[in-house]
């Protein structure tokens, strides 16, 4: 099956590698827009998005995420947060017990929206010439964001995403075959993993071995491996500021 | 600025009046391949997709989420799984020790990889002519969905999708404006919703007042306020359900 979206979704890669060209007002605003029109929870519209522009703020970015300025060359910087707090003001003004807002159920529910919004966002920019590069790693210090960004109680900083026009267009990587990612009825993954991760891990190893930069001899495996091994306390902060932030608390309070 | 991808993003409704078409085991595999062409947390695809076919277990989905039969005429019914035991099984057969695949900072790459999959799939289908509603309302009982999918230790249910061909295109719901969802180098709602809440609740007001099916006198403050009074006890179970799964638990004896 072919068509232009499937084409455009098909051929996704990150982009770190930006050209210097910062993303007009109007090209910010069209992803915003694209964001914004995505399915989200019970319509309670649950995230809130931030544009970083403030050199000193992004330098702050630059460093806690580790990107090593590929993200501060970016044309745009956007912050994804998860917001029960404009809800919050609209249960204030009426008079009416926010507690549902607190919850583990609404924490999650801010999560799927932003991450949904996310991708909207992403698939926009790719469709109008752009790349980007959603980034976890703001999570390394969730508290110094919170602090960047002045993000008041019942808001979490989930993702970075770093907007901007490609230098240079990395290879496709390939995923997981099908047969190991999705299942009939029930979750049926034992078999499998054993007959069919070899070949996946040997088509990762050819990927890495020939891409055109950041050559390594690594198999999917490998790279699990290596993930696994990393410093323990990196994140390990992250429930607890998730908590201060005024999330789940009564639950777990039980 | 135009384009089909932002036609189609623009676009977007959720559907759930639906053609009795069930959809070809080749526009289910297209779906699939599109998710997983998504961006992944440091690559580790931490998400399995499952197929709901079993008229049984359908009929216990529809329960559970109250669908009241919509989502059992849908063509192809996915539940998006977080999925840390794949990479245990790596993990396992490496010798490595998994802890990292138990904390918070795992599962929430996990929710992060599911939805933005989520959203690839939502868009692939509607460019395929066909459209979808994301069901949160599965995890009205995460027990029960863990029992019918038969789901391991670290997987958990996140949402269910239901796809299919289009009888009825439901009107395009008004997002909230730009001004009260996207701010620059920090939170800034506060003044704001004073101000420019009214215009948008009065737009609702508008739209629910005019749509086609399921008219109501509601703005989107009154929609949040009735969303608020739900019963407490819905969904209370989650984040017992997530820490029995295999989920945060270091950190929560913390």
């Amino acid at each position: 099956m072919e068509n232009s979206v499937l084409d455009l979704i098909y051929n996704h890669r990150s982009i770190r590698n930006f050209k210097k060209q910062a993303l007009s007002s109007e090209e910010v605003q069209t992803l915003i827009m694209a964001a914004s029109k995505a399915s989200n929870s019970t319509f309670s519209q649950q995230y809130s998005i931030i544009s970083v522009t403030d050199p000193e703020k992004l330098q702050a970015f630059d460093e806690l995420t580790g990107s090593r300025h590929w993200m501060m060359s970016s044309g745009h910087y956007f912050v994804m947060v998860a917001d029960q707090q404009r809800n919050f003001q609209i249960a204030q003004k009426a008079g009416v017990d926010p507690y549902i807002l607190r919850t583990t159920d609404k924490f999650l529910a801010s999560v799927f929206d932003a991450s949904i919004a996310t991708e909207n966002l992403v698939l926009a920019a790719e469709s109008m010439g752009m790349g980007a590069t959603i980034m976890g790693s703001i999570l390394n210090d969730s508290h110094r964001v919170i602090e960047l960004l002045n993000l008041p109680k019942l808001t979490f900083p989930l993702l970075g995403v770093a907007v901007g026009y490609p230098e240079t267009l990395p290879e496709n990587k390939p995923r997981l075959p099908q047969t190991l990612q999705h299942f009939e009825n029930g979750y049926h993954l034992s078999d499998r993993i054993e007959n069919q991760l070899p070949e996946y891990d040997q088509q990762m190893l050819e990927y890495y071995a020939a891409r055109s930069s950041n050559q390594r001899e690594e198999t999917f495996s490998n790279h699990i491996v290596s993930e696994l091994s990393r410093n323990r306390k990196l994140r390990s902060d992250l429930l607890k500021n998730i908590v201060h932030q005024g999330f789940n608390v009564d639950e777990l309070l039980k």
